[in-house]
């Protein structure tokens, strides 16, 4: 038997709650036999009418001294105190989980080194792309590749937003209203509007693929609060659509060339089908070549679902790390983002301005605004040459 | 160290040795420091320019007698004496590792209990869909959730002919004579044409998924030798494509419907873009929902990076056994295929077919045949409606 923690009984606590109760004997056969059971529910809120009262305790010191419990499921979010929690239970030789995105973009490099040094584990594949599969997939499928790539769609809210300006022409706010109405975005919607949380996301994955610590404060980013219905409907008539993607390139010498910011996908490509709330990511390993891993990044039962694997596995490594892990590094393994060589889809402030780029492809005018695609170039001479006539949107190739 | 023995040294057996030459250090890594070290290779035939001579051997009880090599790769391929060398090493307590779909659709229950029983690990990601991880992801990511269906194009030769077919109006024996010419289809391409090979992937899938033995022959397996031009062209006007497809639905008393079979794929499903080689496989789980894992289904890296990937997780687990099983089973798990609810898209002798399916949908006429497509309704029903005036397409829904 297994004891179980769960750190927070918000949308992903209470999901892992419902899928271990529900799924007991599935559950019970993957682990080869050991039952898991939770034992404790910390909340600082009272949940009067759940039928385990109890389970429920606000101590953490309850978890942490009980030797029974040998997994922690850090679904808190945040910071504080999901840090200094998380510490604590891997010092005290148990194994954590989370779906904590920020704190595994902040914290990993420490947290996954503590947990060799006690020969526990700290997993989080529920951090990124929800219930798809893919921290295990680039840490263990593909561990036979020296990863070449990773770019996706990695945030569904901000996917919601711009499929519905693609698809019903709405603007930019519209669109962002009728998400928030369906629970889609948050009150405020700035972590993912912004792109702040796709930039964790791209920053957990290249620091995972290189194995060296991709710190996210370096990782440029930005966000489609700029996008406009006439970008759309420019993008459309060059058989294109606009998504935020989050990317890493990995150069020989290993230098990362990382990023996030809205891009213009030709409708050829993969990633250009992918709608809604759903996320795709993929990866090109140098054996492999290209694997897109597709599905709902986010959502209670999805992301329970990945925090429940992640339990299985622990319950089946108890006293055994499974090396996911990578090494701590600064600013000296990032590429300079202005020698990327791509095309960009340009809004010019006056005709004169594609003149200024051979091979460039017209795309027409509206309302005062000139929009062409460029030939592909790098970064840093095509903002030197655009020189501030108007803005752009790069081009995924 | 890691000692290793090779057999077979054909496409897929010279790639995972040359992923493990050329990836060594990464794949040190990857284990948590142990190197992986190719201690033989087994073939019947020599290989006079290869570099390393000393590796080869034509006598398995070297590899079987020797202590030091405690993992098997199987990638020779066939039944035998596939079968009694798998069994043989596990029996003497290595691990073995295979990308033989062949070999585990017919013997991976008793191969896979005799590691179980001898802790070791019989793996096999790269049996199915070559380097897209599948197995891995189905056993253990999606571990928490009850799959409910598994589907998708699971043979990349005969993707290749029908995307020729749809893209190009190839004919079935043009596009099989292209593919023939880029090596994608074999001289006898019976096991890709007539969806035997699809037949024992979605078997393993099915059997992984529901932990009973799904026996391959149980399987109704069409291939795509009866496909037309004119059905591309009348599947065109309904807006969809045609493409081999297998799929298992497990209901909730654990009753499979099975079935490989040629389909029609409406435009706006995400398989309907997978084309030329490339395979994609469909997961729906209860908690999860719907991920999709696409990429190359073949190919020398593709696949042997999937065994490399094998081979790393058996380096970490040399005598703990993973706990991928299923049980003995027989005929009692397979569901009435006839009992399956779904469209028909029929190519009727004569016009009064048409008549006898309410609600059918009329694509038009041809050279004397009729094309339209059902309404849902059973299997049973319709081919009792039917009476033999035509042929028809199952539609994917």
């Amino acid at each position: 038997m297994i004891k179980i923690a769960i750190l927070g009984f918000g949308v992903v606590g209470s999901g892992v709650y419902e899928i271990i109760r529900k799924n007991e004997k599935n559950i019970t056969k993957k682990t080869g036999g050991q039952q898991v059971d939770i034992k404790y529910i910390l909340d600082l809120r009272d949940f009067p009418d759940h039928e385990e009262q109890g389970l429920f305790t606000k101590s953490y010191d309850d978890i942490l001294h009980d030797p029974e419990v040998s997994i922690v499921v850090e679904v808190m979010g945040g910071l504080t105190p999901a840090y200094e929690y998380s510490k604590a239970a891997l010092a005290a030789g148990k194994n954590v989980i989370t779906s904590n995105k920020e704190l595994v973009a902040e914290h990993g490099t420490e947290l996954m080194a503590l947990a060799k040094e006690q020969n526990v584990n700290y997993l989080f594949e529920a951090s990124v792309g929800g219930g798809i599969p893919i921290i295990r997939p680039l840490n263990q499928c593909l561990a036979a590749n020296e990863i070449e790539e990773i770019y996706g769609i990695l945030n569904g809210t901000t996917n919601y937003i711009l499929t519905k300006m693609v698809t019903e022409g709405a603007d930019f706010a519209g669109a962002l209203s009728e998400a928030q109405r369906l629970g889609y975005a948050e009150r405020n919607p700035e972590a993912d509007v912004e792109g702040y949380d796709a930039c964790r996301k791209i920053a957990i994955l290249a620091s995972l693929a290189t194995g060296k610590y991709v710190n996210w404060r370096f990782v440029p980013t930005e966000g489609i609060t700029k996008i406009t219905r006439s970008d759309v409907a420019f993008a459309e008539k060059f058989d294109a659509v606009i998504k935020l993607i989050g990317f890493a390139k990995i150069a020989e010498d290993g230098m990362v060339n990382i990023r996030v910011c809205p891009m213009v996908i030709s409708k050829t490509h993969q990633l250009s089908d992918v709608n809604d709330v759903f996320n795709a990511i993929l990866v090109k390993g140098d054996s492999i070549g290209d694997v897109m891993f597709y599905g709902r990044g986010a959502g209670k039962l999805p992301t329970a679902s990945a925090v429940v694997a992640d339990i299985i596995d622990a319950a089946k490594h108890i006293h055994i790390n499974k090396f996911i892990t990578w090494k701590k590094s600064e600013k000296d393994i990032m590429a300079d983002p202005g020698a990327a060589v791509m095309r960009f889809f340009v809004r010019a402030d006056s005709e004169a301005v594609i003149k200024d780029f051979a091979g460039a492809e017209d795309l027409g005018h509206e309302g005062g605004e000139w929009f062409f695609v460029t030939d592909e170039m790098k970064e840093a001479d095509f903002v030197a040459a655009l020189d501030g006539r108007g803005s752009f949107i790069r081009v995924l190739s």
